[in-house]
């Protein structure tokens, strides 16, 4: 059986990381499905998804992880041809990767307690973003 | 129902990007399978696959990322070894990453207009690579 | 068709890199599944999976890039507010990611013969891991 849904985030851009664990939890729980896996996609190219600890903390290391590592104040080539001045959001974003599959078994995913689901929106202004959450399995 | 394809391909090696959304969408067609997951898969330890993009400022910024951030002139255990002189192109792999899976809906695949899908091959030399494409679901 | 499984690990930390491989074959030769999906999902934030070539050179390399790359000695928000210094064990696995998916035909995985499935454990200290793998097809 296959169930798939969409989620719709309102994100601020510049490394926003958006929390989709409840909403992933609740999409889980109103199909019948209670063996398999949730896969997650988000749609765009200045976006990733990934697992973090979501404590502010923590969010604040990520984000300057990724302006210490993968720098927005170099010259990039995108930003020349297309103006966009988004170069450094898209590098991010292939590098971090569109995709997650979660496991789960008698309806629980396989997340640790400290462990969400997060959309982590790269591009230099506020989006509207979309995600796909599809359920598969029996 | 399960499908399994191979997607053979000549990659330049280098950090080439070789861009595999029209083959995917092409076998996608060919299965009888309207919702569910594509799974895409690349064999072999120095290549990877991600959603980039594809537009050439950006694939050279994308390129010259790794260079910057994996340096490839400094000394690798794994060349000292084995002589391969690609110490930094297995390292790039395991980061970027291996699998990719995108769900899809009444047959379109949940890819943003400017997401295409890319095998990006950070051998230091030519070559013919095999990666796996296998789409699951009803 | 759909089967749960646990991988019970432990782990020495400090980026040890596990071989989860020999026991990822055994759980697939144990279905009666020939065609589909492995998941594999590593519980918790201090960890990550992907493949690699795993021989020792290429460990270390693997090993000295991310204290290259995403430095543990500078102060991290998440150990100020939790004292557990293992700030960049955190960054470090949401990086690498959490999931990984390969595709089998035949009973035969896709993967390379030179390519590994591994389990990276950043955290700071050794810790008893839980990675589940499901294998999903006909």
């Amino acid at each position: 059986m296959v169930i798939t849904k969409k989620i719709s985030l309102e994100s601020k851009g510049h490394g926003d990381i958006i929390d989709i664990t409840p909403e992933v939890k609740r999409q889980l729980a109103e199909t019948e499905i209670s063996e398999g896996t949730v896969t997650l996609f988000v749609t765009g190219s200045t976006a990733g998804i990934t697992t973090i600890e979501f404590e502010p903390g923590l969010l604040a290391d990520f984000k300057s992880m990724w302006e210490r590592t993968i720098h927005a104040d170099i010259p990039y080539q995108h930003d020349r041809a297309w103006g966009d001045g988004n170069g450094h959001s898209h590098v991010r974003a292939s590098l971090l990767g569109a995709s997650l599959v979660i496991p789960f078994s008698r309806k629980s995913l396989a997340l640790g307690t400290w462990q969400q689901i997060v959309v982590v929106d790269f591009d230099n202004r506020a989006r509207s973003r979309q995600s796909v959450v599809q359920v598969m399995g029996d």
